[in-house]
């Protein structure tokens, strides 16, 4: 076991505080990483919060995790001290199922998350990248293309395989018309994919001001959703739609926007239920799907797509004495689109809160 | 144009009465068929009955047609007099768009359906098929194989299509869990096929006492849907669900036990809206979609297959002169599994209604 520097909060109504963590010492198969950038997702929030239920105090958010080798186990293979690497939202599975198998350990019902999930080698919580040091199994840790910006790479550990994953399911390519509705992390990157993929991309937003921004970044065309007339247009057109809203919204407007046998997918998750209307899924075989970031494998193809083609998160670079702020801005979604923390600044930063968070490794 | 007896509807409330209506001359690609059975369809009740708006009076209903063919169009290559042959919801469609050209005529957006849908030939609306005679383009009769019981054959050209459909495009098979949620005229038919995919099948049910039923058509395992311990069993496990309720349901306690990939498709038309949580989707990639009977090509396929496994409805034959009541016991779901009309009835009763629909057909 040795000491990590982290940034943690107490209790759900705590800022983010400077403290020390335990980390295990490495196993055969452990590689150690010294954590450079880490983006800032939402369901950080959420879980620091405790939005969703559940959250295990102190909790070190932080599942976008680009950084560098500082230590291998004698066991690893795959990696070596000094290379770049990622780690996204998993940090272990059992490896064994069917899912493990096919490479969808994001399926798998022992997965283990990167943070706020039980430890089977600490046997207390895991803790995220808010930190100067993380320790995961190399099953668990991705090769980052050379050619990528890493404050913009730390985004795709989750951000991007959430967009990439259901696009590469659905058969996103050359001659498909793609939708994606609202442009914060999520949709900036279904975005990117999408355009990358050849296909002909329209972005729905509630704010016309927004129009330019997503040209910017790929579009074809933008649709402002509150406007009728603008959505019939694109009536029963749509091979699929990537649906990143987390916020309440009209559901059945999009699916009807859907065309023969076209899916619609959510990866943003409005914590109220969506009313679907049938007559919305019947007439030409449409689909309403969801979906959930995407297996190692998969996560690896992204990356290596992301080098091919140069793809990277759009990010504000923030020091980790700025996260209770960018934390406020986020619910205002003012940030484009990303905030990804430089870590070098959290080497700078005296520990001022001891090793209170021990206690809590050990439950 | 000639006259032919039937059985319509004067208003929603009227209730169905014999009359006479025109019937078209046949075009060079015309097939006459003398009706042996008809089907009757929940559609046909709410289209009588204007529940679901733009029903135009006289109406005429039935899509589930069992025939002689009596006559043909000096153009038809396909069908002889004498041959037994099917229409089933569609009379037409524009043949020429990508929809029409992949077999899916259902989705072409100039379909005809078989009643009360605009007729191009005699400018009127189409009547169905409570009749003694219909008068169908050969793109739109199906093949009857020999060995099957013609009275039950009849509701295979809506329940048996609208069941067999979304379980081929969803590859329902040998070694795949499938659930059938309804145990009426669709869901019996959804057991046989999964039955006869080789699927493991569950019906699910809110009436214990169907399970000795849903046993005999073939169901592996029934759960009674009320009971949350029997659902609990069953969590994370199912490959497909078809969902054949018309009535409001949770939709999300049948999602959670789809397994990872998992689809559940509607073909009940519940008329508001479901409840939808995202978290029912996202875990796992699962799917809510919608399907609607099927292509022509398919629709032949079915038929087939049916042959093959000797497949029917399980039906109570009735004579036209009971349809009415044959509505109400359809409301209180007491008939095992389909009505089907004998028209041999029809013949023997004179028409007293006069040509007074002859108006109607002009508009």
């Amino acid at each position: 076991m040795y000491k990590a520097k982290a940034y943690a909060a107490e209790s759900a109504s705590s800022p983010l505080e400077l403290t020390t963590i335990p980390r295990r010492d490495l196993t055969e198969t452990d590689v150690q990483i010294e954590v450079l950038f880490c983006g800032i997702c939402h369901s950080d929030l959420h879980m620091v919060r405790d939005e969703w239920g559940g959250t295990v105090y102190p909790i070190v958010p932080g599942h976008e995790i680009v950084g560098r080798v500082s230590k291998t186990g004698p066991a690893v293979t795959k990696f070596r001290t000094g290379d770049i690497v990622g780690v996204g939202c998993m940090v272990d599975s059992d490896g064994t199922c069917a899912q493990c198998n096919a490479g969808y350990e994001n399926n798998c019902d022992n997965r283990v998350l990167t943070y706020n999930s039980p430890d089977r080698h600490s046997g207390g919580v895991t803790y995220g990248g808010y930190s100067d040091s993380v320790v995961v199994d190399e099953r668990f840790v991705l090769r980052i293309p050379p050619n990528l910006d890493l404050a913009g790479t730390a985004p795709l550990l989750c951000a991007g395989i959430t967009t990439y994953s259901p696009m590469r399911h659905w058969g996103v390519s050359e001659g498909k018309k793609v939708g994606v509705v609202g442009l914060g992390g999520l949709g900036h990157m279904g975005v990117k994919f999408a355009r990358a993929f050849g296909a002909h991309v329209v972005v729905f937003t509630t704010s016309p001001h927004k129009k330019d921004h997503a040209l910017k970044l790929g579009s074809h065309e933008v649709v402002v959703s509150s406007s009728a007339d603008e959505m019939q247009k694109h009536a029963n057109s749509f091979d699929f739609i990537l649906d990143t809203v987390s916020a309440p919204h009209n559901v059945d407007a999009y699916l009807e926007l859907l065309g023969p046998n076209g899916t619609m997918v959510l990866v943003g998750a409005p914590p109220e239920p969506l009313s679907v209307s049938a007559f919305s899924l019947i007439p030409g075989r449409r689909s309403l799907a969801g979906s959930n970031i995407g297996g190692i494998p998969e996560t690896q193809e992204m990356l290596d797509f992301c080098g091919k083609h140069n793809i990277t998160s759009d990010v504000e670079v923030i020091p980790v004495q700025d996260v209770n702020r960018a934390y406020e801005r986020l619910l205002k979604s003012d940030v484009k689109y990303r905030f990804s923390i430089d870590m070098a600044s959290l080497k700078q930063q005296e520990a001022t809160a001891s090793a209170r968070v021990e206690a809590g490794a050990a439950r």
